[in-house]
């Protein structure tokens, strides 16, 4: 009944949820006007991600997203070589994984908004300290992700975006901007804080306001209380409901 | 493809993607499991709900929800003859429309998980000083719900609950049994604060676990980060994937 926005993304997706998540959020702007879908795969990379596409988006639907985020790097951009090597995905590959999601939404509804969301900063710093608080002396003792790959992969998410014509947050450029960012964004230096949340959430209600999917625009989808006759409520719902 | 759960009632339905709010915290809990749907109707009453009814569970739909929490009364209480007079609902007509709702419901799936969730108490107090801080002097002398006659609704909501079979949450009598629940678990005197969200999230939580409907039990809808290998991705993804 009412359009779907779909949130495409890895853990980052996955716990916009949790307090003051940018899911959250965007659920309740949108609420009684569009369903907000999470599909958030925790640890993920764009090559795993691959295998979801014609599950999580069947080409065959009736009602494909009229939106979606695609919230993928923060684990392909993980180190070659270094702890979760098995994350990592080759910086072309990236890309090119990044065509084929879009490529296949574009096939499901080729008019649907889609955002590419670069991955967040990395506090290297924070990331060593949660390693240490879970594994002690033994954590391992070079970054298994550095903010400056992680620059490359958000980078290139960007050009992805521009060269397909697509609207884009720039989640780590913009993120970095605001002084104490490592630890006023991000929990562990990676995943988001509350306030780390609301950048998300913040950058992409302005794109979806500048697209056409301002929420405020909208039609809720059955009449406000306030318009209800109670002596006669019958004709609030007679467009709608009868 | 995940199963639905439907969350369907008034603002505090509406409302429960706010700052810890208890249909985040389902949607957190059931991520990649089930979905959480909120179908929140600020300001309707059961009378009003029943023109939604053929519209958010239409009875031809394939995949009918698995479970759904029908969370309304606290405007059906609004006194007859007070400045919310509108919403008032008769209390016998309440407890038939609770049923003609749950006779829906049964009716799009026989094997749905239905939860009657009765009002939360009214802190009067509360209201009044939420009138005062809007609109001054010129606030209502009279209270527009009283705690007890919401209670009235709340026993009658429990009632058709065990009548019908179905579980049941008693938000207006467990809410009560802690101090200071007035403000702890009130914003306005009628809707939630975070505190409050919390006490709804564990009580759904604690009847969906008693029910078949535990998170920890479902299976994740794809495998798990950990499970795949990265030289052999296909692997993890050919049982529901290839």
């Amino acid at each position: 009944m009412r359009p779907q926005i779909v949130l495409f993304g890895d853990s980052i997706t996955e716990q916009s949820f949790r307090s003051e998540g940018w899911g959250a959020s965007l659920t309740d702007t949108y609420s009684r006007k569009a369903d907000i879908v999470v599909r958030g795969y925790g640890g993920y990379n764009t090559r795993w991600a691959l295998f979801l596409l014609h599950h999580v988006f069947p080409l065959d639907s009736s009602k494909p997203p009229v939106a979606t985020t695609i919230f993928f790097g923060a684990n392909d951009a993980a180190l070659s070589g270094r702890s979760s090597e098995r994350q990592h995905v080759p910086i072309e590959e990236y890309k090119e994984n990044l065509r084929k999601i879009v490529h296949h939404l574009k096939e499901c509804n080729p008019t649907m908004l889609i955002v590419l969301i670069a991955p967040p900063p990395v506090d290297e710093e924070g990331r060593d300290a949660y390693a240490r608080s879970l594994y002690g002396d033994n954590a391992r003792e070079v970054p298994e992700r550095t903010n400056e790959v992680t620059g490359i992969y958000a980078k290139a998410c960007i050009e992805v975006a521009r060269e397909l014509g697509l609207r884009s947050v720039d989640l780590w450029s913009k993120m970095q901007e605001t002084e104490g960012w490592q630890k006023q964004y991000l929990s562990d230096g990676l995943h988001l804080t509350p306030k780390g949340n609301g950048v998300v959430y913040q950058e992409v209600i302005r794109v979806f306001n500048g697209a056409w999917l301002s929420a405020e625009e909208m039609p809720l989808d059955f009449p406000h209380h306030s318009k209800i006759d109670p002596k006669n409520p019958e004709k609030a719902f007679q467009q709608k409901c009868l």
